[in-house]
């Protein structure tokens, strides 16, 4: 997706330790512009799916999440990161994340997880792929098919996608970054 | 907003305790097709102003705010509830949850919360306002100018609203929710 490609090498920063800083126009501040964009390419990719639902996990999926169900006229359900009080019919999971050095617990209500949901996931990024292996969990709790995993970059160096093919699942990145050595950034063209 | 009020008469759900639950289609499962009627309303009531950047809170803030700035086509910045390590230029403010009885921080990079920002603020719920009593706390911080206030549902015997109205601050709800004794759901007409 050129114009993505264009616009990570152009405000994205790269840090010491694999670290990449889109935070001025995905995951802090976003451009809603080219969240419509990202989205159409999800349609685009997963057009031969038989898709009825949207999953994401908050907080930085649900942007272009709602985007993916808006064009394809699906509900979109997102996983919490910590178990609210109020939720019903809890699913949960423990992810373990490498940025933060914890685990964590995302949390999702069977309600909106079901054995008649046929899931398109979409987040923003996969690196390790933990967090997605937690939606996978929850998916198989649920009993709800996985069509697909979508998200706007992969970062090719931390093998989160054969973590998942290895599941099984089809995964489409949108900008899959290649390496991030010596703060300089390299998209697979 | 007929659409909305009718969808919370119908979906909604009421608890003991002033609770109503809208899960299965604002906060945990979202239904885009009324995110975007609602974005649609917001551009509406605050066509009148002069507003070039969207702020919400993380997470049921995210939707409807991404709708509102895409029919802007303005940038949309979400403040975080926690402070994660890598945000740079940290502005932060404590705000205090009567749902869950903590308080916690909520956190925003004065990169993208400037003096040149004339903010509407998104979010799903007005209550008592403590969230966004934290929001204002935030801008006057950044240096930043607050245009208004939008959210989809206000729970007047909350009070939310006076609060922020004594502080100047210009509010629009789009159903407003006069009382949910005996698990009753009344919304104003």
């Amino acid at each position: 997706m050129q114009l993505l490609k264009k616009r990570i090498l152009q405000d994205g920063k790269c840090y010491e330790g694999g670290i990449l800083k889109v935070d001025s126009f995905i995951n802090h501040q976003m451009d809603p512009g080219l969240m419509k964009s990202v989205a159409v390419e999800f349609v685009r990719r997963f057009a031969s799916t038989k898709v009825n639902k949207i999953m994401t996990i908050e907080a930085s999926g649900i942007a272009p999440a709602i985007m993916t169900g808006y064009l394809m006229n699906l509900p979109v359900v997102f996983a919490k990161k910590k178990s609210p009080k109020t939720i019903q019919n809890a699913l949960s999971t423990t992810v373990h994340s490498f940025t933060k050095d914890r685990d964590y617990e995302v949390v999702i209500s069977s309600d909106f997880l079901t054995p008649d949901d046929h899931v398109l996931f979409v987040d923003d990024f996969l690196a390790y792929g933990n967090a997605a292996l937690g939606v996978i969990d929850l998916i198989k709790q649920s009993g709800a098919t996985l069509v697909g995993m979508g998200f706007i970059i992969e970062k090719a160096f931390q093998n989160g996608r054969q973590i998942l093919e290895e599941q099984g699942v089809r995964v489409e990145s949108l900008a899959i970054i290649e390496d991030l050595s010596n703060c300089s950034i390299k998209i697979r063209d």
